[in-house]
C-alpha cells in the first residue's frame, strides 16, 4: 500500500497546469494570473483631494485660527468626475470634493470641518500644511509598476486592483472545469420511486458540490455499468473538462467493476491501494487526446469525500499552476476512544469543539454512512502505526471546509 | 461615533431573514435549510454487502481454514443494482458485489480476498462471522429520522445526505442576491481611455467579487452622480435583490453626495459615523416596497472592502437566517510600529506570517490605496484607545479570506 503523501506526489507529478486564457475580470475571479500585471496608468492618475473641503495655497491660510479665521473667496466648485481644467489664483480657494482633481496652483486641502462651509466666501479657522488631504498622482501604484504577480489567485482585492489599473481582462488559468461521473446500475435520481436494490444517487451531488466549494466549476453526470458507456463519457468529457472524476466501479469484483473494465489496458491510468481508511482503492492517470487527468474514486460516499479533500482538491489547484498547502492539522483531545486498522491512516468523522479543545468521533464511521459525515466539522487523523487511541489522548484534527 | 459592534447590532436588528423557497439540490447549495429534512427511506434501504465476495450462511463456513478450505457451489451472481429477488439455499453461496442486495437467507459475506475467487465453485479459507461485511437496512439513517436540521448551511455533505435520503429539492433561504451599485461621475470602465479627473471603476468589481467570495450572488451596476438615477436604480433593484450595496456619495460635501441626496428625507436609512478607520461614514436601512436592506458604503475602495467584511457579510448571513460568528482574532507580533487615530479602531493592511507569528503592516495605508490591500492577507486591529504600537508589541490580527 502506498502512503497518502506518496500517492499525492504521483498525482501532482501528472496534473500539469492548463493553458492560460484571456477572460473578462468577473470571469477571471478565482483564476490564477498567468503573467505579471502592471499599472496602465499611475494610481491615482492625477493629484486629488482625499476629503471634502477647500483647495488652497497653504501659505494663504497659515495664520488661520478659530478666533481669527482667514476668509477666502470661493472661486470655483470641483466635484469628483470634473474633467475641466481648473487653476487656483493666489488669495482664492476652490470648493473641492473627495476624489476631485486638485486645481493647478493649489498645494493643500482644508477639510470642510475646519471651515464654516461657505459657498461664495469661506471662513477657515485652522491652517492646512502643504500637502494636507492631497493624494498625489502615483502614490498608490506608479505607472508600469507590478500590481499583481503571475501566480496570484485572483480574489476581490486583486480583481479590484486590476480594474483600477486599467485592465478589463486578465490572462488566467481559470477555475478548473471538473466533470463528475457517478457510475452504477443501482443509482437513480433522488426522490424517484425506489425498487429494492436501487439507491438514490448522492455521489454526483456530493462531488459536484465539493468541486464548487473548492472553487471549481462542476458538471454532474451519471453512467450505467456499461464499460462502453463509461469509455464514451470519458472520451467526450475529456475534450472539455480540465479534470474528470468518477465514483464507483473500482473494487475487487472483477468484471462487475465498470470503471476498471472501461480502462482495462489503458496504460496511463494506474490503480493503487493507498494506506488510508476510508478510500483505500484509488486510480489516477490521463485519458483522451487532451490527456485530461482522471480520478477514479471509490463509490462509497464517505470514501469519495475524503479522497476529494486529500487528492482532488490539490489536483484542481495544480491544474491552475497553484500549489495548495497541505490541510493544517490542529491538536484536540479525544472525548471517547477510537480504533483504526493497522498500516492504514484513518480519517474519522468528528465534531471539533474549538473552544473546549476537544473532538468527539461520531457514531457511524462506515464509509457508506453519510449521516455522520453531514454532522462532522472535522476529520480525526489516526496514524498508520496506531490502532487505538483512548479518551483523553490528543489527536491530530483536520477541519472541514 | 458609534462603536463597530453597536453599529453591527443596528444592522442585524434590521436585516431579517428572507422567505424560503423550494430549489433543486444544486441550486440549494450554499443555502440555509428552512425546515428539518428527514429520510424518505431508511439508509441503506436494504441489507447489502460492503465488500465484493460471497454471500453465505455463516454456519456453512465456520470450519474453513487455509489448510482445509470449505467448498461451496456458487448458485448466483448479484451485481450492484440487481433488483431481482434472490434466495440463498443452505450449502450454497452467491457471488455478490459491493452495494448489492443481500439474498434472503444469507447472514454473512466472505470477502473475495478470503477465497480462490471461483466462479462455479468457490474455496473459502477463512470463516466469516454472522453479519460480516453486511450493511443493515437503516444502519446509517432510519426512515423518518432527522437528517439535516433547519438552520443548517448546505455544503457538499448535507446536499449529498439530502440526495441519499430521497430529496430532489430543498426548502432553503438561498444564497443572497446582492446588487452592487458604484456611484460617481468619475467612474469609467477599466481600460477605457482616461480623461484627467476620471478613474477606472474598481469598487463594483471589488464588491461583486467579495459578495461571491462570501457565498452570495452579485449583480454589478454603476450610476452617475444624479440623485434621480440613484433613486431609480434602488427602486428597481430593491424588487429583485435581497441586499443593496452602494459605494460612494456619502461624504461631507453636501449637494455633491449623490447617495445622501437620493435618500434625503428617507427616514428608514440612517447615516452613521462609526468609530473605525477606514470606513467611518456608513449608512444602513431599508428601501423600496420589499423593504430591502441597503448599505451605503464609503467610496474609497479600502473603506468599502473593510466595511464589507465587518458589516455586509454578517448581514448576508442574517438574510439567510444564519448568525455569523465574529471574525476570529489571533495574536501576532508587529515587525514595525504603527499609528492609529484616537477614538477609532484601525484595521491596517498587513502580511501575517503564521509560522513566525509576526505581522508586517504594509506601506500605503491610505483608504484609497488598493495596492497594499491586494498584497494583504490580514487586517491588524488597533483598539480605539490606542494611538500607537511599537515593533515587538503583540497585536490582534484578522485573517482575510
Amino acid at each position: 500500500m502506498l502512503p497518502v503523501e506518496a500517492y499525492l506526489a504521483e498525482v501532482l507529478a501528472i496534473a500539469q497546469p492548463i493553458a492560460p486564457v484571456l477572460l473578462g475580470l468577473e470571469e477571471a475571479e478565482g483564476g490564477v494570473l498567468a503573467a505579471d500585471a502592471t499599472a496602465r496608468s499611475p494610481l491615482p492618475s492625477f493629484d486629488n483631494s482625499s476629503m471634502d473641503g477647500y483647495a488652497v495655497q497653504a501659505a494663504d491660510v497659515v495664520a488661520a485660527t478659530a478666533a481669527a479665521p482667514v476668509f477666502l473667496p470661493v472661486a470655483s466648485q470641483i466635484p469628483a468626475g470634473d474633467t475641466s481644467p481648473h487653476v487656483l489664483r493666489v488669495g482664492t480657494c476652490a470648493r473641492i470634493m473627495t476624489g476631485a482633481p486638485l486645481p493647478a496652483g493649489a498645494d493643500a486641502v482644508v477639510p470642510v470641518e475646519w471651515t464654516d462651509g461657505g459657498r461664495d466666501r469661506v471662513a477657515i479657522s485652522q491652517p492646512a500644511a502643504p500637502g494636507h488631504a492631497i493624494r498625489r498622482r502615483g502614490d498608490d501604484v506608479a505607472e508600469g509598476q507590478l500590481m499583481v504577480p503571475a501566480g496570484a489567485l485572483l480574489g476581490p482585492s486583486q480583481i479590484a486592483l486590476l480594474a483600477a489599473g486599467g485592465h478589463r481582462e486578465a490572462m488566467v488559468r481559470p477555475r478548473p472545469q471538473v466533470a463528475v461521473i457517478a457510475t452504477g446500475n443501482e443509482l437513480t435520481e433522488p426522490g424517484s420511486p425506489l425498487v429494492p436494490g436501487q439507491i438514490w444517487d448522492s455521489n454526483s451531488y456530493l462531488l459536484a458540490a465539493a468541486v464548487r466549494q473548492a472553487g471549481g466549476v462542476a458538471q454532474r453526470h451519471r453512467v450505467k455499468d456499461d464499460p462502453d458507456a463509461v469509455v464514451a463519457a470519458l472520451d467526450e468529457l475529456s475534450a472539455s473538462a480540465d479534470l474528470l472524476v468518477t465514483s464507483g466501479g473500482i473494487s475487487m469484483g472483477g468484471e462487475h467493476d465498470v470503471v476498471k473494465a472501461a480502462l482495462a489496458g489503458h496504460a496511463e491510468v494506474a490503480f493503487r491501494k493507498v494506506a488510508m481508511q476510508p478510500g483505500m482503492p484509488q486510480g489516477f492517470g490521463v485519458v483522451g487526446r487532451s490527456r485530461t487527468p482522471l480520478f477514479t474514486l471509490p463509490g462509497n460516499p464517505v470514501s469519495a469525500f475524503v479522497s476529494f479533500q486529500l487528492f482532488v482538491q490539490p489536483a484542481m489547484a495544480a491544474r491552475q499552476g497553484r500549489a495548495l498547502a497541505p490541510p493544517p492539522l490542529s491538536p484536540a483531545v479525544l472525548t471517547v476512544s477510537v480504533r483504526s486498522p493497522a498500516q492504514r491512516r484513518s480519517y474519522l468523522r468528528g465534531v471539533l469543539d474549538h473552544a473546549a479543545g476537544t473532538v468527539t468521533p461520531l457514531p457511524g464511521q462506515g464509509s457508506h454512512q453519510l449521516g455522520a459525515l453531514a454532522l462532522a466539522n472535522a476529520l480525526i487523523v489516526v496514524p498508520e502505526q496506531v490502532t487505538s487511541m483512548q479518551a483523553g489522548d490528543t489527536a491530530d484534527v483536520m477541519s472541514l471546509p
